[in-house]
């Protein structure tokens, strides 16, 4: 079977369109990469790009695009009102297929070293691939920002990459890190009553209680109660097991279920997931997909 | 997203490894087939071969297969305990992917008058590619096997071959036809009572007034009953409906469901069917699967 890893990153440049082609193209140019997405903002002044394929070929594109952005984007003059410390300011490789995290923890590790050597832009490893707690928090690793890290970065121990120099150039730093794929999942009630949806959201999110990898809000949308999901490791918290959860919560209410929907992408295992869960499929494996057997 | 057709070729050759290998090999030879399965028989003196690939790859490989079969096997001298009537006995294509039903038609009306033009062999369309009623069962086509038709087809309108001459040489003739996918699934109760499963079994199955695309029988399997079944058309006649129906005769004899199981392959669509039934996914497209979006 095909392995497939899935890689974001984050771009400081969302105004000019030739830079963010060069850096695009930097990518999609090696083979067995797919740019499945570019999303540019210029209040932000960020540029966000999907791409996918094997480990191999996204570990090098991703490579290709942070040195192509630290010849276009010079940080100096970087303004924006997203917060950003680097010309690639994040770049989080997620397993989509026939990967494991730990096996994108070592990507993050070998790409992070590769940085640091021949840029010399300095890295930080964060998420899953944090080499110390305090860096797992991303908000926490950009804290001051490209000018707060580049004053800091040679004093501060707190500050020192985990590969590169010490000291910051006009490319700033990167964050290189590695989390679960995200879906983005809504559930809508049969009311139009928003106060069911919210008392169904806090019930199933992890901040009040709820379910671990589950983050959610109650919403009116279009005249209907909606719970308003991103699930954030759907391989510890599966779809089914929240859409359960939900459906119980909505009785208490007189409520039901009238339909839900996945905003994007979402990975093939987590729908067959809830797939072998309904069916009670316990002893399903996912070569048995006939589509499966084309690929690798 | 890449389109993909199954098909699964039966040859009368079942002893002869060296013959089997030609055929098998004049068919993985076309770019983009793959070849995911050869079953010889030697009792039934028979080999099917499963292959997929895009439509185009497919209906070449599947004319490369039937050629190679016309130079290696002479019907005169085969003998075996299936029914037969053709060195190629019979080419059934399954739309698995991105293709419809009619679609695969099309394939097998091109292919059958390429056989027919430029190998010299009789086709019979059969199944969903049939031209008159009397076709669509692959057994009344192949009626009086080998040496009835090869004394009938001058002669009788009704053995009027759809493509081809109306006489048969040392390659016989060969049945071209379309079927959806079929799905081999079991549902295993909570209970060891196989009175039980013949009686589910009966209430599903088309044949005793059930489901119109299930055929199923009950079984004792390891200790535990079963409801054995093909599902013939999985897009008309839906898995989740299937189990569901099992679930609720199920609790007329106060048992439940203990699991299920495919038995070898499965086209992603029926999984995601489910999946989409149960998350009630009203508005989902298989677009939306990440992994679709790195084919084609």
């Amino acid at each position: 079977m095909q392995r497939i890893v899935e890689c974001v990153p984050n771009f400081s440049e969302g105004r000019r369109r030739e830079v963010i082609d060069q850096i695009v193209a930097s990518i999609g140019e090696v083979t067995g990469v797919r740019v499945l997405d570019v999303e540019s903002d210029a209040d932000h002044n960020r540029t966000v790009v999907t791409f996918i394929g094997e480990p191999e070929a996204v570990e090098e594109a991703a490579f290709r695009g942070i040195r192509r952005a630290a010849e276009l984007i010079d940080m100096e003059q970087h303004r924006g009102a997203h917060p950003r410390m680097g010309a690639t300011d994040v770049v989080p490789f997620v397993p989509v297929r026939g990967v494991t995290m730990d096996d994108c923890v070592e990507m993050a590790r070998r790409l992070g070293a590769r940085v640091g050597d021949e840029l010399g832009i300095p890295v930080y490893l964060y998420e899953a691939a944090a080499t110390r707690p305090e860096r797992i928090n991303l908000a926490d690793v950009r804290r001051g920002e490209y000018e707060g890290i580049r004053r800091e970065i040679a004093t501060d121990p707190q500050r020192a990459p985990d590969f590169g120099p010490r000291e910051m150039g006009r490319a700033g730093a990167t964050a290189i890190g590695v989390r679960p794929p995200l879906i983005a999942f809504n559930v809508y009630l049969t009311t139009d009553d928003v106060r069911i949806a919210q008392a169904i959201a806090k019930a199933v999110r992890h901040s009040s209680g709820g379910l671990r990898y589950v983050k959610a809000l109650g919403l009116l949308v279009e005249g209907r109660a909606q719970v308003s999901m991103n699930l954030t490791d759907y391989r510890k918290t599966p779809i089914a097991r929240v859409v359960e959860l939900i459906r119980a919560e909505a009785a208490r209410y007189g409520v039901a279920i009238a339909e839900s929907e996945i905003i994007g992408l979402v990975p093939q295992e987590a729908l067959l997931d809830a797939a072998v869960h309904y069916l009670q499929l316990h002893r399903f494996s996912v070569d048995q997909v006939l589509e499966n057997r084309l690929a690798g």
